[in-house]
Formats: C-alpha cells, structure tokens, sequence
C-alpha cells in the first residue's frame, strides 16, 4: 500500500511524486456552468477529487472588463489554493480568455483553461477549415479563441458571435423552448452564412443547449466543446507532474459557492446527471 | 399617504442647514438601469449634484442571496458617503427590497429606495384594487411590494412575477422586438389572467421597455414605475432635513462605475435622452 501521507504533506509543486497525491484538483467558474467540466473530469479521472468553486456572488463574467476578470480569477485561485489544490483548472471560458495567462506567469501550481483544448478539438474537427464560435461578449471580445487556433493552424478561417442572452435562457431553464430556438437562429445566422463546418461551444453553459444548437447547425456542422479535451489535458498534466491521485482512492466532488442562491443547480445537475450533494457558502474574503 | 420623515426628525444628519447643503445625492444601483431615477432627479432638482454608482463589477444583483445583496449595498453606500453623499438613494428594486431596511437602521444619512415610491404610486393607480408586480428573482423572493403595498392598503390583491430574461434582453438593445414581445408575452399570462388593473415595473431597467409592456397589457392596465415618485420623495427629505442644494446652483450628474465595460451605457442614454458625460471607473475597495 502506498504511504499516503507522505503525499499528503509533500510540498506545493514541481516534486515528482511516484507515491500519489491525493490533493484535490482546483477548479472554478463564474457560476455552475464549469460544472460540465467537473462532470468530464469525474468522468475522466474517478480517482481525482474535484474541489469547485462557483463565484456565484460575481456570477456572470461574461459582460465584465478585462481588468476585473484577472482580478476575480486570482481571489478564487488563491481559495481554491487555500484548499490545497494541486492544479487549477479555469472551467469558464470568459476566465480563460481573460486570466489564464496571468495566473500562468505568476502561480507556481499547473493551471489550464478551457480555450486551448477548445480550439485543439476545433482544429482536429473541421475539414474545411472554417470554424465559428460563440461566447460571451468578453470571450469573443478577447479573440482567445481565434489566437489559440491560429497558434495550431494559422489557416483556419475563423468567425465569432457574442451571444449573451444564451446564459440567461439556460438558467430560466428553458433549454427545449421554441423562443429559445429564435434567440440561438438570430445569433447563429452571420456565422453560418459563412460557411463554416465546426462551431465551437465557447461557453460552459452551452453543452445544455447541445440539442437546440445542433438542430439548428444541421447535420454538416460539428458542434466542439471544452469539456472532454479539458479533462483529457488534465490527466495529462497530472502525470507529467506527477500529481495523479494514488492508485484506488475514491475521488468525488465539492462544490462551494460564492454565494448560497442556487436555482440554477438543479438544472444543471438534472442536465449532466452530475451528484452535486452538499453545498458549501464560502464568501470571496 | 407619504410616510416621509418629519423635519424634527433631522436630529441623524446631525446639522440643519438652512443655507443649503451643496453636497452630492448619492445614488446607487447594481448597474446602470438606475440612471432612469438619475433622470427623473435631474429633471425634477436641476440644481442638485447627483453622485451616481453602478456596481457592474457584481451586476446583476437580482438573482443572488439577500446577505450579499445587502453587503453589496453596505459597501457601495460607503463609497457614496466617502464622496460626501448628504443621502444615500437605492437606485435599485432588488437592493431596495433587501438592502434598505439594513442601510435605513445603521447609517446616519437619511436612505431611500424605491420600493415605497413605486408601492405609493401603485396603491394611487389602481382602481380595482387588483396590483401586479414584475421584477428580479430577488426582488420577486423577498415580497417587499406586496408588504409596502400591504403597509398602505392591505386590502389590495398583489400577484407578482419574476422576469429574470427581460435585463438581459434590454442590455442586448433589443427593446422594439419581436422576440422580446413574446418573452414579455410569456411572462406577463399568468398575472394578466387575474384581472389587474396597474403593473408595477419593479426594476430600474423595465421603463425602458415601456412601450412593449404598454402594448402587451393593453390600455386598460396602468404602468407604475418608481423614478418619477422616488424623485419626488427625494425632493421632500431634501427640504425636511434641510439638505437642498442652494438656490441657483449648478447641479450635474457624475456617473462612477466599478467595472469599466460600458456596453449598455450607450443604450441607456439614448432611451433616457440623459447626457452622462465622462465616466469615472473606481473598483469596490
């Protein structure tokens, strides 16, 4: 049997651990949309356990200025990190787009976001090399994602949509709703005018909306998410830094949020058959 | 029917002056849906400074918890007093509903939301004592309106409905349109079905979609909103505390914001014909 306590008491990063480390993975969003990404990664990494933090009392980011974003990315690091977190997995892409690089240059433990491994799937998706995406105005503001394809393949054509109103309709819960139809048809109509052959789900919401997007895109259009080839590039980084949980622990999930009003959660956990179980309140100090 | 503090009541502001106060009304609201009650003072107490906060760092605030909401309120209230606020008010139905009783308990400026403008003007309105009321999930909760209205009639019937797409569509700019027709549409059934005769706009963004919700309740139903009769109410604590402006002064409005993503500012000036100016960006400390 491994000496899990040793794990346990190693120090924050860059030890090579062979025993296991049975830390917990940081991960966060703005609110409960990231939760798609802990679903893939339980999904992914059973061993693992997930500490979440939804910034529910800030929740969305999505409008919100560069500046204030960064800000708001390094206050929940520095909770999550508080919890002992082994890595910090941005599961929001606005917090992506817009924070990632910041807490890349200055936090000593591996942090990911979800634009790299968007824009990887995006890449190996598309055969005509024409990919849309939608987002928050931030995200689409920010061109992390046209950056991020570009740096793998400078010769995809990309087009981009803000689509703010898709987060509100989400959390009314109205995910199969003929208005909800209208709203996705108007913002999707410039993009798939132009062609494009794989649209990119640049928002951690959006997997909620899988049906009613892919009605609308029609059969020629793959629809791309974060979520799967974010956890993948986790386990990645668990093993390169020798951080994997040891072999045979029971991982699980704790959610904690900024704030305690959660009338989005049902329809999430509903959504992605996800046990969430006991909240925790934890205000941004 | 006002229920205003008498002048004798000064004693919490400390000093009665009857040489006038040249100080700033301090006015707050989670974003900028508040200027609407900014113009309503700018044009019924010209010669008064107005200091306007919008907290778009945290906006919005109608979906999140009451303890947040009044924290929020608290903090922004302090900003407000720092810049020498002779009054503090709540630009804001959903800060109203759960911030103000705090804020009217603990601090000494006389504080004054929105909530008993918009319920006094409700209870003159309605004829069949039948009153409806839209507004945020927040406000909606915490049946503030129905208590106010209740405090001055309790014979009146209140059905209330939370409209939590109807912000979001207006900061989209899509005030005249079809989709948000029907979202209004949607909304307003099941409070149109039993038979009111006023609706309460009980949010500082819904006058802006005044000629929608005029068209969707047809000519029977009285539209009531807050900023006209939170003026007025502002003008009367003004002289009963011997705080107005004095006579000949030059007012003017300065708009602060705690996050500088100005998106709808431009949507919000043209609809309330109100010149903003230059904006000044001041983080939440």
């Amino acid at each position: 049997m491994k000496t899990l306590k040793q794990a346990g008491e190693a120090s924050a990063t860059g030890n090579t651990r062979n025993e296991g480390d049975e830390r917990p993975i940081g991960v966060f969003d703005s609110g409960i949309g990231g939760l798609t990404v802990a679903a893939a990664l339980r999904q992914l990494l059973p061993e693992e356990r997930i500490y979440y933090i939804g910034d529910t009392a800030r929740v969305p980011y999505g409008g919100k200025s560069a500046q204030t974003i960064e800000r708001y990315g390094f206050e929940i690091s520095q909770m999550l990190l508080k919890q002992g977190a082994k890595m910090i997995v941005v599961a929001c892409n606005t917090a992506s787009a817009l924070a990632v690089p910041a807490l890349q240059r200055v936090l000593e433990a591996p942090v990911i976001g979800v634009i790299s491994p968007g824009a990887a799937a995006a890449v190996a998706a598309t055969r005509n090399g024409r990919v849309g995406v939608i987002g928050t105005r931030a995200t689409v503001g920010s061109k992390a994602y046209e950056q991020a394809i570009h740096a793998l393949n400078p010769g995809i054509h990309v087009v981009a949509q803000a689509c703010p109103l898709l987060v509100p309709l989400i959390e009314e819960g109205w995910l199969e709703d003929a208005l909800t139809t209208q709203v996705i048809e108007r913002y999707l109509a410039p993009i798939l005018s132009q062609d494009i052959d794989t649209l990119v789900l640049g928002c951690t919401h959006y997997p909620l909306l899988h049906k009613a997007l892919e009605q609308q895109v029609g059969p020629n259009v793959v629809l791309v998410d974060s979520a799967r080839n974010c956890a993948a590039e986790v386990m990645e980084i668990l093993r390169g830094h020798g951080l994997s949980a040891p072999d045979g622990t029971k991982g699980g999930l704790q959610v904690t949020l900024t704030d305690p009003s959660v009338g989005f959660l049902g329809v999430a956990e509903a959504a992605l058959g996800l046990k969430v179980g006991e909240v925790e309140i934890r205000p941004v100090p």
